[in-house]
């Protein structure tokens, strides 16, 4: 599904570090946070979520010159037992509140076997794979969603009225890498259908509605008011699981945090009409950690993980297939040669990043 | 998709309620224990889960006739902090150890805002959304899962190695009824081939592969060694999303308690071969609780609930279609008719049961 005859030019993944520092430093971003927001973006363009890296950068500085965004956030627990918090982002940007509530989930695991804590007031947190990975470091098993702005139908609807709503989870081996859970609640991304259209190139069934709310193979009837579907995509086919998958995310990250959730979330875009109204402060997340050893000897868990990936492994492939993945497989994939050959990014891309540059006066190249 | 031509007996709640107590009685569960258990079999009766209530009656009696399942377990925490627990079923019926489990979810939720337990040793547990419904009681947040024997290949898999591994959560609203989710993490139920097979009907490309591993349109071809499909059903479509969140499920239910995890997970079944081999005890639960309490206003959050809802409620809806739903109306609108007009249950059941009674020496009607 890539582009034909895309131009690609590789970076360092540290020199995309240090300029996505240097520009939101620029923005007034206390330096330690800056860093905290570009680890969060290094870990998407490393593991190959080419959505969610620095091809933001524009998006995110856009929110920042106009205001939209705290570069300098005072996020504060609102509401706290032993093993739980309600965490107010100050309007901060999600790479740096992300973080921090993840911390507070991960000390209350420590401390009570499990810390649970929800989030309002923030924005787009990057890529909901990079919080379980962090966990790992700490022996503790977490997740990460967030609610996002209006782009998938929920069942039966002809309009948009959920986000894409991700959920992400990890799971560490001893030997062998650690299973990996990360993905979006609707059928596929709304940068899938963005490709297709860029190349010219139809849609699958089950994908997409149009304004209408018919099915459509044409994307543009998508991105022109129309809507994704939910993971499972029909009736027949399971449609009304991905749509109670994304109102499990909506509730948790928003409606438990006292952020907008549903239709009311407010877009990661500069151009995008605003939501209609407000029901809250900000987009919502939601965080959970659990310290391994609370459960289970930490060793025998991840010889038990091993033991599964192993079994997995084994699977009798479908005819066709070489064999069948790991959750975590494609990102380990795209991290073995980035991390050796640079980070391959798009002209479209480049160019965002050339218009940061000169906005912000911070050097690129 | 029901039979074209079913005959259905009218049964009165109570009736199959005393008649599921007795029955578990004479196999030496103590009464309370028989109760508890006729309750959450009764949950799905009245709620329109026909697959999950007294339809298994005759499996949960073949079991404990077989000794396979310990009708006076001795349950025990054998791992805790103050926010989680790994409690060990002793073997005992799933319907008695899933609300003990939760109960100490929900106590712990109370004390610390949260409560998380993971469940080794452990049988089928009946419909998920019991246990969530239950918590409601409490203005708490829960949420249920199990790990089943397999019947689901990870996608690009040719053979079964997860369960259907089902997720349950709700969340309450004020005037509104609560948001209940409550699915199985495979496109559908094996439950759903077996009716197409019955009616001699074909199924839809994407819920099952025969033996071989080729997409099937025949029932029978995934009940004779094929297997079901994950949500999401093919790679294009999202079945990676469904194989991520049925693997999330087995590794919180059984990885994480010391159960039988993939293709381990005993046969919920007198006469279907076993597992390969063992990897733990039993099959494996989670259920967590969260205090609503602990993280917002409990008004608040329930007046935001019955917005929510009512906000969905006004989706336009799709061509053909009058209005979507919210999670939870289906069995809404089955309690509905059946708590004033009784459990239809099809000729087949009711054989199952005069069996049961007749094996049993309890008195059916």
């Amino acid at each position: 599904m890539e582009p034909t005859t895309p131009v690609f030019h590789q970076f360092e993944p540290q020199f995309l570090h240090d300029f996505t520092v240097r520009v939101f430093v620029q923005y007034g971003v206390p330096e330690a946070d800056a860093v905290l927001a570009a680890d969060v973006l290094a870990y998407s363009d490393l593991h190959g979520i080419d959505s969610h890296g620095v091809a933001r950068l524009k998006t995110y500085s856009d929110l920042l010159a106009a205001g939209r965004i705290n570069p300098k956030p005072k996020p504060k627990v609102v509401r706290e037992r032993k093993a739980t918090a309600t965490f107010d982002g100050d309007n901060g940007l999600g790479l740096v509140i992300g973080p921090k509530a993840l911390e507070i989930a991960m000390q209350k695991a420590t401390e009570c076997g499990t810390g649970q804590v929800t989030v309002c007031n923030t924005n787009h947190f990057g890529a909901a794979g990079y919080y379980p990975v962090k966990a790992l470091e700490r022996d503790q098993i977490a997740w990460a969603m967030t609610n996002s702005s209006k782009g998938v139908a929920p069942l039966w609807g002809a309009e948009k009225m959920l986000g894409t709503n991700p959920i992400a989870m990890a799971f560490p081996g001893l030997k062998e890498p650690p299973v990996v859970v990360d993905f979006a609640t609707s059928t596929v991304s709304y940068g899938k259908v963005e490709i297709a259209s860029r190349k010219g190139q139809q849609i699958p069934t089950g994908w997409a509605i149009d304004k209408a709310g018919m099915d459509t193979h044409e994307p543009l009837d998508m991105i022109n008011g129309g809507a994704l579907l939910p993971l499972g995509s029909t009736r027949e086919a399971g449609g009304h699981k991905g749509y109670c998958l994304a109102t499990l995310v909506d509730m948790l990250t928003a409606v438990l945090s006292g952020a907008n959730w549903g239709p009311f979330a407010p877009p990661f875009a500069i151009n995008v009409e605003a939501s209609p109204g407000s029901v809250g402060k900000g987009i919502g997340h939601y965080f959970g950690a659990w310290d391994i050893d609370a459960f289970r000897d930490v060793n025998e868990f991840k010889q038990q993980v091993d033991h599964w990936v192993q079994t997995f492994r084994k699977t009798r492939p479908q005819p066709g297939k070489e064999h069948i993945l790991i959750p975590g497989d494609p990102e380990r994939i795209a991290f073995a040669s980035r991390s050796k050959e640079g980070i391959p990014l798009i002209e479209a891309v480049v160019q965002d990043l050339e218009g940061v540059a000169k906005k912000t006066g911070v050097a690129f190249g």
